[in-house]
């Protein structure tokens, strides 16, 4: 159905912008799109959208029928000998022996592999519309044309558009660009470079405050803290095995007066060669090694968005070096420790995805069958035993060994992986990862669990603006009180208050514009500042305090030195 | 004489070792050396320096006078005539047009400038010590043959060349390399590659600490921090005025598919790049953006040397932006907040250099004469009225503008700069940095100062490991409290209590391995652990505790309560 409203689409750009060349048309995930190249001169933007929308409304009520019609390469080119697109298209069929077939409904007819309705009549009308204009190369390549893409949305029912029209809304007010923008939690800029963030003091504030967080629970778990470079020799990456098969998505090469270097892509290597720096005893282990690292990885500049596809990126990284009868305990504290910051964070709309190899496909998985069969069985065996709900997904794995993912589902629904924790089979052989037995002998079962529960700094973030609607929990607010002074009399006491809050380790700061009371109120709700302390008279002759607490109406009446207990203790047990 | 003896060393291998070829012998700081490359076969290394001495030593005490001879350059080339290093120098004098000149000291004679002693029995021998053979390519290029240069040392009498020896002594028992691997501290790995730091959990502890301290104090003198990647497009360093000046000692260029990139080598850049991404009012300033922002430089591999000379260093970095009239305040803050440092660190052997630019040298230094007199002028203010010893330096400055040094003693009695605060009038023009005035005006007055306290993590942990010669105080040291059982059943019991003090905060560690309590001591004791707690029946039971407390003979009675208040106390403190 949906690919048949992109058919409706090409005939009624083809009857409003005659000499149009038309590219592809495919169905996406709730709609379609098709690719176009204007006639020298026209330009469509989203103000055309519903100009072309009634127009596709008016073909498809003419009820045509879709009509099959197979055809040779030379009646093919012929018949679209006006369309530069479809003619390559047509060559490249040709090469490969393909059947050509050509779709006629009514007015249009268009090179086509079918999956149509019947008739245009059948397409549900009150449940289309075109939402989205936007560039596209042809065939995807920065070496072809630009084209013009018309996205469509296409339901089976008006209410059912409505409420995927409202989702998007919800999406969009909820945009990690837009509240980073007006939050100044982050920015790019041109001059330093595409992908690369630049993390502003509030969103400094966000990012260091979830890595404190981090590192105490991490602590808790046994973890040592590690720091190494962002770069490494080309041998890292050989010993490893990322080069050459992941040259493509790692910087290019430094050439240096004592070898070739790479900027990180991952941690891991690094860890390693911490690991066995030293001796190992089988006391001694599970050792896990954590750090936020920075990586990078070269994205094409066209693919950046956002945070959530960037080039540099810190991870909440860690490796857990173990026995193999350690796997099972490792794994599932890792699980719980995941489940803990959830928590933390009031989310609770995701699940577990155990992701396996596939015996059929051995030649993308490391040969070590009896590994497989335990670690998968042993993963299983731990999400049994912690009673969460889990989904299995066969030929899924990392090459290395079985993994679980962590989904969740999206504000617009989508299905996402925040964080996986992945077993590792093939880091022991590489970078000989050892340790000695109870008798003294070298042991080189050393098991690897490579772990990033909060994901990025840079995913996690986008995640938790579109979480919270940038309404953030007091702990992670960049400004926890805002003290308001009344007027220009009241500043130096609000800034001797400040300095108390601050001793307390509060995030404070004071409005000392020349404004009405009135106004910095509704500023400091406007901005989500968590509490909002009027500075007058009473307050400083020592009254007690009427506090506005957000998200409520009334106010909270408090002496100051129980004002400064509340919040340290909400700020501790991180309530939002 | 100094000079006379490298003449002496010459002539002792010459006789030692016939149809040695002799290179360049110069003096240095506290001696000598002279460079040579030995015939096929012969290998010269530390333990044939007695013997070579003590040539030199009946060599000199043949009292020969140093007899000057000038030469043309046929007759010099003609003497010479084995000595292709002795050739090559002939040569590029002979082109400069320098008088050649031969000096004859008994059996030895050698082409030389001059300076030397008028008889070799002034050398004064009791002060003599060779003491260090090393690799060094002729004329200092990687492209020339690898020699061998012989160190001497030459001090006038033998009380001055011992005391030397000693502080030597002292120096290499304190060297950061030997107890950073000792104490598991940090590594450098081929692996990975030359110059870049991995640092271990302990290592990490104490860089940790000293940032987080650094935090502490930034945030109560009003800094931001921020949070910025580890390169930048070359428009950037164009901008700066890195490029192409600076190029050298960046990594080479990495070219993307949207420009070419470059590690960062500073983070003032970006810095700049976020204080202009927001419109700034003279209320908003100044404005002090703070990182600990990693930064690569490209030096050659071989002059690398432990955490002095790295290629990767993090730096304690911070810039303020503010207006004129705030210079001299600003400057102040900071000598303020250096000192504040510096008292808890212990260490008060410092004193400061204001270094200044040259009028008779304006090429190197931007033209606005009119502002290096007002800064200087101010700075020269700021360090006279806090009444701090200063001294002052004639065309030290940066090209930018005037700086205050920090200067030290290190313990081989070397003055090496710590620190540097820089005032920079160029970055306003260049990266168009402004604030609106007043009126409303926009005004780009905007004076940027560079700071970095703490200088970088490597170099100031190579500082602070030598200062505290691996005797870490309480708050940095990596394992506060060691409890030690007395035996297996007493092991459940200290791993009761090591949670305990873990929820307090205090890092502390048991040692479960199956020895004596008195080696477990011993050991704890070796390893310059604060507190160690040996846990019996009695400490189980609920008795007072015996603490042994580092660097205390008798052992200190407390409660366990009592002991976990003195040692949060002393950690909140920075008590050492």
């Amino acid at each position: 159905m949906r690919h048949s409203a992109a058919h409706m689409l090409a005939a009624a750009v083809l009857e409003l912008y005659p000499g149009t060349k038309l590219a592809i048309g495919p169905t996406i995930e709730n709609g379609f799109y098709y690719d176009f190249k204007f006639p020298e001169g026209v330009s469509v933007s989203e103000n055309d959208l519903e100009k072309i929308e009634e127009k596709m409304k008016s073909i498809a009520s003419g009820a045509h029928s879709f009509v099959r019609k197979e055809v040779s390469v030379d009646e093919a080119k012929n018949f679209e000998k006006d369309q530069q697109f479809k003619l390559e298209l047509i060559e490249d069929f040709a090469k490969e022996s393909k059947t050509l077939t050509l779709y006629e409904s009514g007015p249009f007819t268009d090179l086509c592999r079918g999956g149509h309705a019947e008739n245009t009549k059948e397409i549900p009308l009150d449940g289309l519309k075109l939402h989205k204009v936007a560039g596209a190369y042809w065939r995807g390549s920065e070496k072809n044309p630009m084209l013009t893409r018309i996205y469509g949305l296409l339901f089976a029912n008006k209410n059912e558009l409505d409420e995927y029209l409202a989702m998007l809304e919800e999406a969009k007010k909820r945009d990690h660009r837009k509240i980073g923008q007006e939050q100044n939690l982050f920015f790019f800029d041109d001059l330093i470079g595409k992908g690369l963030v630049l993390w502003q003091p509030n969103g400094t504030i966000i990012r260091d405050e979830v890595e404190k967080f981090a590192k105490e629970v991490e602590q808790q778990y046994g973890y040592v803290r590690v720091s190494t470079p962002h770069l490494a020799k080309e041998e890292t990456y050989l010993t490893s095995g990322h080069l050459p098969y992941y040259k493509d998505s790692m910087y290019p090469a430094m050439v240096m007066d004592d070898g070739t270097y790479y900027l990180k892509a991952m941690n891991c290597p690094h860890h390693h060669v911490i690991y066995r720096h030293e001796m190992r005893s089988y006391r001694s282990l599970p050792v896990r090694i954590a750090e936020y690292g920075t990586c990078y990885r070269n994205e094409l500049s066209g693919a950046l968005a956002g945070l959530l596809r960037v080039r540099a990126l810190t991870m909440n990284d860690a490796h857990i070096y173990c026995r193999k009868d350690q796997i099972k305990q490792e794994f599932r504290s890792v699980l719980e420790m995941t489940m803990q910051y959830f928590k933390v964070f009031g989310l609770s709309n995701y699940w577990f995805r155990l992701s396996k190899w596939s015996s059929a496909h051995t030649d993308k998985y490391i040969n070590e069958p009896e590994n497989w069969e335990i670690a998968e069985q042993s993963l299983r065996e731990v999400l049994q035993e912690m009673g969460v709900q889990f989904t299995e997904a066969e030929d899924e794995a990392a090459f290395y060994g079985p993994k679980v993912d962590v989904q969740f589902k999206s504000v617009v629904g989508r299905e996402e992986t925040m964080s996986t924790v992945q077993l590792d089979f093939a880091a022991k052989k590489r970078f000989e990862l050892k340790y000695t037995d109870e008798t003294g002998q070298e042991n080189n079962e050393v098991f690897v669990i490579h772990r990033a529960p909060l994901s990025t700094h840079e995913r996690f973030m986008a995640f938790l603006i579109e979480h919270y609607a940038g309404v953030w929990p007091l702990w992670l607010s960049p400004v926890q009180v805002l003290l308001a002074p009344v007027s220009s009399k009241h500043v130096d006491g609000a800034r001797v208050l400040l300095k108390e809050l601050e001793e307390a380790g509060i995030r404070v700061a004071t409005d000392e514009a020349d404004e009405t009371i009135g106004n910095k109120v509704r500023k400091a709700a406007g901005q989500k500042i968590p509490y909002i302390v009027v500075v007058g008279d009473k307050e400083l002759g020592g009254e007690p305090w009427m506090i506005r607490v957000r998200g409520q109406k009334d106010q909270v009446q408090m002496t100051k030195q129980e004002f400064i207990e509340r919040v340290k203790k909400e700020i501790k047990e991180k309530i939002s």
